[in-house]
């Protein structure tokens, strides 16, 4: 059923979700696709456009049931599994993904860390160790390991997705500033971050643009 | 001439720009679109397609210029200005981001850090030390600041980004998980991080279900 969503449609659902658990937070059981457009600022077509891909959700005159709804996007998005991760870098950026306790009430599960940096190996991250690189291979056939942060610079990034990638690794979470060359059965989502810099910076200097033309 | 330009084409510029850096640093001075698919992995068409909307800085029988389309692209993206900036949260998302060099090369300038909690007020990013938060409505205005960065926890995020505003941020760079309420002149770029592991999980236990299917 899931194949011929877009991605653009997918990447909404997480911010979906998002809302839905502050409603069911707030104990309230059902919201209309009005109500729900006026909280999330899209139009109520586009929230039932998105829904229908799903078969749709709604009923006429009750709108959505926000228990359902939200448990029924969880399972669309593969949330109803655990996944055990690792992270490859303990920098700064790895120590904080590493201690977002929100990941693992999501059903991710932080098994392990590693550096290649003798003064982090050792350290601890929410009572998860720092080991060695070199104990990569035999840690992630021994704890079922599904998915690796990679944050690292791009240097070294190509080449340890290699080692992941050839010891069973399916799923790679991408912060390293460079396109990883990997079979097609690995799924990659890449985080670049200075691409979202850019993005604000243009934003920045179109908006000043556009206002300098208003001048004229 | 920028307005029409969707966003999904500039979401692609950044990566255009790595890659012609790339070549830049490996003295390449011209490059066709076929070349430039194979490295990218897009079809050539692509490429034409999204650098036509800027007027398409290729020769017939010559292909691009490496080192005019880099400074093309990077002026669209607004990067010949300088920013400036400051990071609201001293964790240790905000110390990595603090500590990216790339971004100081590219024209954001970090000018301060701010936090809460008084054990981090005094630490040091690259010589950049924590100020409590108190300070930031004097320092925003006494340094022009352009660009802050929002790497607190979502409780306290939509409360502090009023306070920004009001002091004069024009831009906002948010990693805090909830959507922020600015006025349409702020530029905000959301970097969500768990809405982006939940699109890898989509993507792990759709091909799963996908592989389910065929061995049905």
């Amino acid at each position: 059923m899931d194949k011929d969503i877009s991605q653009a449609v997918i990447s909404r659902l997480p911010r979906y979700l998002r809302y839905l658990g502050e409603l069911k937070d707030k104990n309230v059981e059902r919201i209309s696709s009005s109500e729900l457009s006026v909280l999330m600022k899209v139009t109520a077509s586009q929230i039932r456009q998105d829904l229908n891909n799903f078969g749709g959700f709604g009923q006429q005159g009750y709108g959505y049931n926000v228990d359902y709804l939200y448990s029924e996007i969880s399972k669309i998005l593969g949330l109803e599994h655990q996944y055990n991760f690792i992270i490859i870098g303990a920098g700064n950026l790895g120590k904080a993904l590493g201690g977002y306790l929100n990941f693992e009430k999501r059903g991710f599960i932080l098994k392990g860390m590693f550096d290649k940096n003798p003064d982090l190996i050792g350290t601890e991250v929410r009572g998860v160790k720092v080991m060695p690189m070199e104990e990569v291979p035999a840690f992630i056939k021994a704890n079922n390991i599904d998915i690796a942060v990679l944050t690292i610079p791009k240097e070294g990034a190509v080449l340890v997705a290699k080692v992941l990638v050839e010891n069973g690794i399916r799923a790679i979470w991408n912060f390293a500033h460079v396109d990883l060359d990997v079979p097609e059965y690995v799924q990659v989502e890449n985080v670049h971050l200075s691409d979202s810099l850019m993005k604000l910076s243009y934003n920045i200097s179109s908006y000043m643009e556009s206002n300098k033309d208003k001048e004229q």
